[in-house]
């Protein structure tokens, strides 16, 4: 039985988590959780799971909780959060909040010897150094949730990293791929919301649609699989049934593909190395599917993905900059405050503004961060 | 350094086997081989590569090269091709002979502990479980070499057997895929030589347009990977890039993919577990493929596929009747005496007029061979 403690239970990523949890009620057990402001879900996640440890992000949530559940101990806000990812009879945590709140506490879990399954993109986006440095010395497992890196990592297990040629990140492309720049003048919110093949969050959509999730992926993928940014490549592919590559020195490729259940690599991250079944999801037919399709990504057409390997191989808080303007400017979008086009402008203005440093500590992340949001929201 | 001995050097798999050797001159040595009856290559393998023991077909060739190398151990025939097999400073063994003469060295090499790559489809064909009783007894890693199985085999690399949900092994379709039965009636031995992706013998490339080939490798694959025959599909795959895939019982699905050169599977034999690169092979380029197709198998219209599964599922001897069977009309039909469409019926009626016998021995086999041939030869 592996006890788990989750980050961000109520968010997509959580609530698939929780979905695969339930499935194998032999397997695993929800030790401890944080959620948001949905406090309706949190009490029936309570009831269901009857954790140790709750977290939600208001006081007032909290202190109504407590009354209705006196026998589980319920914080609230940030201190809960890293209360949640340390807690000690959990074998593993899973990270699946959203934003930058998410470093910290993986830091203490890492610290506290926790095992780590990562669906926060920021943390190690903006401190990769930190986090891998933390679980290399604490001999403690990072294991990817994202369908790309999970891919990733199944396709190296029984492999040696020395004989890697590069990794193959696919992209779907996004709500926009098959139009050009120009034609992405008036593109609305709702259009961008329309992904082809994945059902995600609004912030994760809008990144798809510019690729700056793919961008932020390669990053990522530079610091869990230790690889420079030349063998890390994209390539353009519109089903989304292979979810990346690795090809070998010796010109062999080993792919992993699946269809779009994100649920599939969450559960690989908790039986890792391991697999369990998982009977109600929908099984791939590669002859129902017909065709597979690949091409180039022009850089040109998706500039973010080329400011993301600019800031990736700037290192020190360029990756911090990128992802946090990028946050801020598609948040504007959503709002109706920026056109679809301004979002990589502004990218790459904070970017060409910030003077980088070296080699951050957590305290400069953190300042780094601000100062992009500041600086995007200056210019509304 | 490890020390190669190479059933078959001058055949296709051989020559490319040579060609691996001779790419890693700090890696590997070759010690002992067999050719057949190309006296001028097998006079130049002996230039190159100073072996310690040669093998050739006949007497005659075998007396005229002692004269020529006094310090080569020359031996012929199938004496030769065991001792080849066998010999002592040999650490691998890899078997490209064509047909069942590969069966008893095979044997023979796992008896002495040999590691042995097998090209040679008819030894786990027609005594899979005779070979993989021998291998287990004698702690012996079998290791396949053809692409399909070579692909699987990667594919399984850091997996646990107890998660394999099926096999899927592609298929090209080979020469006449897209002809219905009725367009096969007038086909001539140069349109079914003339196979779409890979340069092969002539044998394997006729077992690739009646789809023999697939149905041969299926039962190897059911012995490679202990798997029973439900478990393991066929697909077509026009553009042979995804070489075969494994589904897992999570529904992840891993596949091998690469450009058609056998090398890489080879030397992927010889290197296992371990890869080393392959400096002149053809990079995989998706985005220059641009697509990957796929389709199900009509097994009315590849009758042999379906035929093959049978024997397989039938055991005993019925795969070494299905083999030789076959074997003798794809040869009548080289030879013009026999259109491409007996090719199919031949085997069906070989299959239909033998009675099988369960857990042949070696006797039996050879026996149950002799007996489908001459059925063949009998209704020429």
């Amino acid at each position: 039985m592996k006890s788990i403690s989750l980050l961000g239970a109520t968010g997509s990523i959580g609530r698939q988590t929780i979905d695969v949890i339930r499935q194998h009620p032999e397997e695993f057990s929800l030790a401890a959780f944080s959620a948001g402001r949905n406090i309706d879900e949190t009490r029936k996640l309570i009831q269901s799971f009857q954790p140790r440890l709750v977290s939600v992000a208001l006081k007032e949530d909290a202190d109504r909780l407590k009354t209705e559940f006196p026998s589980v101990q319920i914080l609230h806000g940030e201190e809960g959060l890293v209360e949640v990812a340390i807690f000690r009879s959990a074998d593993i945590l899973v990270n699946a909040v959203l934003g930058s709140v998410g470093l910290y506490p993986t830091l203490q879990a890492i610290a506290a010897g926790k095992k780590v399954a990562i669906a926060n993109k920021e943390t190690l986006v903006t401190a990769g150094h930190l986090v891998m440095a933390a679980a290399k010395k604490n001999n403690v497992d990072l294991l990817p949730v994202d369908s790309e890196h999970s891919a990733i990592f199944q396709c190296l297990q029984g492999e040696k990293e020395k004989n890697i040629e590069r990794l193959i990140l696919t992209a779907s492309g996004g709500s926009f791929r098959d139009r050009t720049r120009e034609e992405l003048k008036n593109v609305t919110v709702e259009e961008a919301l329309n992904h082809p093949n994945w059902s995600m969050g609004a912030k994760i959509t809008i990144d798809s649609a510019t690729m700056m999730n793919k961008g932020l992926e390669v990053i990522e993928a530079h610091w869990l699989f230790d690889l420079p940014y030349e063998q890390i490549d994209v390539i353009l592919h519109r089903e989304s049934i292979i979810h990346s590559m690795v090809e070998f020195h010796d010109s062999s490729v080993i792919a992993q593909l699946g269809t779009p259940d994100m649920r599939i690599p969450i559960q690989y991250a908790l039986t890792y190395p391991d697999r369990l079944p998982l009977p109600d999801a929908k099984r791939l037919s590669l002859a129902e599917a017909g065709k597979l399709h690949f091409q180039p990504v022009d850089k040109r057409r998706f500039r973010m993905l080329a400011l993301a390997y600019e800031a990736g191989q700037a290192g020190g808080t360029m990756p911090t900059v990128l992802n946090a303007a990028n946050e801020a400017a598609v948040a504007a979008f959503l709002d109706g405050k920026m056109t679809f086009l301004q979002i990589d402008e502004m990218v790459e203005r904070a970017l060409s503004e910030h003077k980088p440093l070296a080699n951050p500590d957590l305290e400069t992340i953190q300042y780094a961060d601000k100062e992009a949001r500041n600086f995007v929201h200056s210019l509304l």
